[in-house]
């Protein structure tokens, strides 16, 4: 791409330094210092326009959502991100498109201490790819196969808000400019959990982040772990704003089936439970169980068995 | 991508082993064990159908392509390569693409001693971005930035293949069958100079591999070693294929500017000459000299002076 150098010299070398970065963006490939005793943590996740983002989002949340979503998967992990490499594929090269984006990522690369180290800037539909770099003391790596029958059921934060903001961002739902703005912000920037993803090294027996959806999310950890789940649909934890839109006509499934969240999902025995509790923004939501599948149990005491699938799995259940 | 994980799990979980993954594709991350007293060497890039090839190509030389040019920046530093991530953008589901392009990725892996840790398969316009991660022994991989006024200047292989194999490809050049044949080879299945970079560790002083073209490629060791550099056209190493399309009436600039040729570009003191000409398939081409840009010394001695810019910037020039 015309001016590709450019353009990755002026608006990626301006994140944070870290000293475990030996050559960084500008030579074939960066030259970076792993810390000995750790595993390396490594994912990779792309948002295209159209499909993880409507057209005419703010460059400086797909900037931030970009790199977020891939910490999310890093918290998920327990892992302490270090480094990322971007390939941003552009249909033109805008500048205040680009700068802005920039402006996104580098925000919540500060933020989590993350170096960007690497990039690739192409010509094309636009579309980010992140790949993060992380570390984790070895053996210590919150995995998503590890929950057994007993463990509690823990989710981070609150459920359905990118969901129900996505229906209102895309007219779907109609809501108080307020109610819509809170609920937008939680789909276009969420928040990585790496400081609790760290904490729960230890505690937690299995993890991952809801970027699927609760049940589908919770399905990976029970398929993976060989059990099945119980929720108590009265307890998932819902915003104000989440319970001002399901008020207003959203959808009742959204803290269930909805994508997007970026929280942590995880189980921990019972004798954590104080110790998790202690960590705060996380609430306790159902049992692991033998079996498979993951079971909600309405407030009124009934409940539906739901196959570990995913959004259309479920939705087209009666 | 209704799917995904079936797709990812099917088609990706067949590289080779690696006794150095902790982890491999189905969590949240890959786990990954750097070995001690190395570097990590990481780099991401990115191929977009009509872009970095023409829609319809062979899915097997798509996959094979999209880990070849990451292989080749891990060449160019010297590394061993270990680990690759693949984000895939598919606009449908097409099973037989994604077999055909799952084959020529893991064909080429195998053959490097890859292993894929990671993965994202998305709906969206067709695209692979591929991230590679390798080790080199701390201190010694191999910078564009060490490039010394006499040093020699080196490249392996032949030059201008792939350009003269996209003219062809694309209908701008007419040869024999067997000639765009074998041009067309180079374009679509480059070979990353793994084994030549590891062995250029302690000869080579700056090195880059050839991916936006000779010119250009040269220029950026230039510009990051504070120096220039002279060519002699008629050292350049040319294919009988590119000689051949050459004599047909390809452009005479190929072997210059024509990009994509995944060859090895360094500079060696005159004192590794004759190791560096021991690796095999490799030719002296120029030198290295204070100041600034690429001269290119034609056979009849008359010389032009290019500013170190690529395609574009070169081509503009009567």
């Amino acid at each position: 791409m015309q001016g590709e150098f450019d353009l990755i010299e002026r608006f990626f070398r301006r994140g944070p330094a870290r000293a475990d970065v030996a050559l960084g963006v500008g030579d074939d490939a960066a030259l970076l210092r792993p810390p000995p005793g750790c595993e390396l943590v490594a994912a990779t996740d792309t948002l295209v326009e159209g499909v993880h983002f409507p057209a005419g989002t703010d460059p400086a949340a797909v900037g931030h959502k970009a790199l977020a979503v891939n910490l999310s998967d890093l918290a998920a992990m327990g892992a302490e991100p270090r480094w990322a490499l971007l390939a941003l594929t552009l249909p033109a090269a805008d500048e205040d498109w680009l700068a802005a984006f920039a402006a996104g990522l580098e925000a919540l690369a500060r933020e989590a201490g993350v170096a960007l180290v690497g990039g690739d800037t192409t010509r094309g539909p636009l579309a980010a790819t992140v790949t993060v770099l992380g570390s984790v003391p070895a053996g210590q790596a919150l995995r998503r196969c590890g929950a057994r029958p007993g463990d509690d059921v823990w989710v981070s934060g609150t459920l359905g808000d990118a969901a129900l903001g996505l229906a209102a961002a895309t007219g779907r739902l109609e809501l108080p400019a307020a109610v819509a703005a809170a609920l937008r912000a939680r789909l276009d920037r969420p928040r990585p959990r790496l400081a609790l993803g760290r904490r729960l090294r230890g505690l937690a027996r299995a993890c991952i982040d809801v970027s699927d959806g609760l049940v589908a999310d919770l399905g990976h950890v029970c398929r993976a772990s060989g059990v099945g789940a119980r929720i108590e649909r009265a307890a998932l934890p819902l915003s104000p704003a989440a319970q001002a839109a399901l008020a207003a006509g959203g959808d009742p499934a959204a803290p269930l089936v909805g994508g997007d969240d970026y929280e942590l999902l995880f189980t921990a025995p019972p004798w954590a439970a104080a110790a998790v509790a202690g960590l705060g923004e996380v609430a306790r939501i159902g049992t692991v169980e033998a079996g498979a599948g993951v079971r909600i149990v309405e407030p009124d005491g009934s409940e539906r068995r739901l196959e570990a699938g995913g959004w259309d799995h479920f939705r087209g259940r009666p």
